[in-house]
Parts: C-alpha cells; structure tokens; sequence
C-alpha cells in the first residue's frame, strides 16, 4: 500500500501548542520531511517537535525548493524533491512534512499537497496555531472584538504598501516578519495620526531576547517579529 | 494559595486539534467554565473536550454574560459571574474557561482576563486553532501565501460595508459567520467582477451536513459557515 503526505503545522514555537493530531501523525510516520530554500535551513521546526515527539528511528528528510531566480534551477530542485517523496510514498512510507505555524499562512505546502495528490497519492492537511495567534494570547489582546475586522500583512518585502491599504480598511492589523520595517510603520502610523501605543510588538517570543510591549521605532528587534495594531483602543 | 484562571482555546471542534497544552491544563483544573449570553448556550465547547478530557468530578460552570440592552441587567449579571469566579479562585481553584476557536478570534474571554487580573489574580491565555485555518487545511487552500494579504470580517451582525472594504483593499478574505449573508456576498462579488468559482464556502465542518465547495447562492447553508474569497486565482 501506498504511502500517505501529511502538511503538518507544528504552532508558533512553543511544543505544547502543537495540536494532538498533529503529535500522533509525527508519531505515527517514519518519514519527518520540511521544505527549505537553501539547505540547512530547516532546524526551527524539527527542534521544536523533538521536545514532544521521539524522532529517533525517523528519516529527517530536507527537501530542497529552490528560489533561485534561474527557472530551470528551480524547476530541476522541485521535480527532485517531488521524485524523492513519491519514492518514499511508493515504499509505502508515510511522510509528516512539517511547517511553522499554520499549514494555510504563508507556507509552501499547498502547492505541494496539491502536485502529490495529482499525481494519485492521498494528502491531508492538519493545521497549526498561527504566531499571530500566540503573539495576542502573550499580549492579552483580542485580534478582534465584537464586530471589529483584521488583516494580516506580511512584510517579508517591506510591502508598505500592503500594509496601508490594510491599515486604512481594517480595524486591527497583522503585520508579520516586520522586525525591518519598524521605523516605517512608525512613519505610516503618525502620517494616519495613529498613537504609536495602539502598536504591540511581538518579538523573539520563547528566545532569550524577546520582547512584548509597546512600539518604540528606535529599539532594534529579533527576526520574528509581529506587529498588531488596533486603531480603535 | 488562589487559583488560576485560564483561558483556553479549545479549537474549531475536532477534539484532536485541541492543543496539547489546553489538555494539561483542561486535565488539571478542577473548574471548567464558559461564558455564555443565554443559560444552556454551552454545549459546543464542553462536547469538544468530554472526547479528549475526563472531566468527571469537575465542576462544569457556565457563567451568565448577558447581552441584554438594559445596562443594569449586563452589570448585575457581569458582577454575578466574576464574583463566582473569585470566589473558586480564593478557593484555590484553578477555572479553565472554554472558548470555540482561538480565544483572541471574536471571544470575549480577553476582558474577563483584564478584569480577573486587575483584582489581583493570575491568569493565562492559551490560544487554539481558529476555525477559518480549519477550513482552509480542509478545502486545501492557502489563506495567503507570497506577498498576499487577508482579510477576516465576522458577517454576525451582516457587515456588508466592512466586507466590502476588506475585499477592495486584500488579496483574500475570510467571512466568518456568513451563513445568511450568502447572496450578498455573491452580489459584492458580481459588482466586482469576481468570478463566483473564487468563493469557497466551508460550511458545518465535522456535522452531518458539512459543506466544503464552491460558493452557490442558492444554496441554503448552516450556521458555522465561513468564506473565503481569493481574488488572485
């Protein structure tokens, strides 16, 4: 029988908010696969399951998608990856590919459950706790209340943007990967006469250096910062 | 010593995507508790953990918060609840008050947790897995990935305006709550030259009418029923 792809998401950074399902899938398969970009990259996820699952006797697999600007480079990394896991799953091996956070926020694995189930295997999806989630649990603040509205932004590209157009149509906004852009959403939030101190800034949460407090535009921040900014109190 | 109140994310409604952390803490309270606008509202959540957690001898409390448009009513109630509370915390009583969903996602958890703590008490949030990540893990889609954007407008009380500026202004959009503002969603959408088949309705997840497919306004759908809208594809 053929094996089985599961897109697990393995929460915010904490191992005890990985759901249930998720710790008996991890349990369960003998293959522990994770999506990079450049290889080495994916300790994060792994560190944090090892601390509730025993991965001893598993296969960690890396699998490489590349974001080389070279198409045929990225294609030529993707059919390996494909053809590595559809070996695994011909053995009949079930895989576990893990993701930080939720499966369904800014993760790769879609495309991939997609791409295997069209090519005849079965899929599941199980979700995780998004960090934004963690981050407002942490902050003691409601993403929303009532009949208030959210966006969520990510500012991986300084999407300035983006996050203006969310910030103007919404009540409370999301921004993720925001530990560059700090000073700038300072800017934006002054230029729409926003108190700075309607901004919380989640950072590093669970590391040494993490920070939960208000938005100070001269502090410098880790690389997993949010930023959640509620118009409205 | 007084107890601790906790305010726990019981997930969408699987019980196996309840964390493993709201199990602990589910397992070691001796009080479960939720707060509900009407006496017998309840259920829902309690149905949820009794699948995962013995909660035999455990004091199941459901706390009035009413909604009544008398102010008097609301505070007389509000002060009955936290004086209820208190007094199993000055017990030395751990509560674990139980919401549907993550408690930073429409709960009103967060202000009995200000509230709870100004009087001197400990408290701690534990966020849970929303149920538009649910939705999405389940239809197989991205809420946003890349540089997208989202978008979550509750359509409770049928909050066509909001809905309107979070699709102008976001690359997807999760209507939660939409059960009968369905042809109205189709509408906005028909204004907007949105194609209908960019609409996927997630509707009674785990129920005997569960619904995941495309939006169709003739359809009659059930009360959890959420939306997501992506206009990019």
């Amino acid at each position: 029988m053929r094996g089985k792809l599961y897109g697990v998401g393995v929460g915010p950074g904490d191992p005890d908010l990985m759901t249930l399902r998720a710790k008996d899938v991890l349990e369960k398969c003998s293959v522990i696969a994770y999506p990079v970009r450049k290889l080495g990259e994916g300790g994060v996820a792994l560190n944090i399951i090892k601390q509730r699952v025993d991965i001893s006797g598993k296969e960690i697999a890396e699998l490489l998608f590349s974001m080389d600007p070279d198409d045929e480079v990225r294609k030529k990394c993707r059919a390996e990856a494909m053809a590595k896991m559809c070996q695994m799953l011909d053995e009949g091996r079930d895989i576990a590919m893990v993701t930080l956070g939720d499966v369904a926020v800014y993760s790769t694995y879609m495309y991939i459950d997609r791409e295997i189930r069209e090519r005849g295997y079965e899929t599941e999806v199980i979700p995780g706790i998004p960090s934004f989630c963690h981050g407002a649990a942490l902050a003691r603040l409601p993403l929303m209340i009532g009949e208030e509205s959210l966006a969520v932004v990510s500012m991986a590209k300084h999407n300035l943007a983006k996050a203006e157009k969310a910030l103007d149509s919404s009540d409370n906004i999301v921004l993720m990967k925001a530990f560059s852009s700090i000073p700038d959403i300072a800017a934006m939030m002054r230029a729409r006469g926003i108190p700075l101190d309607r901004a919380t800034v989640m950072s590093n949460v669970g590391m040494a250096d993490e920070y939960i407090g208000p938005l100070d535009p001269e502090r410098s921040y880790g690389y997993f910062t949010t930023v959640l900014i509620k118009k409205g109190d």
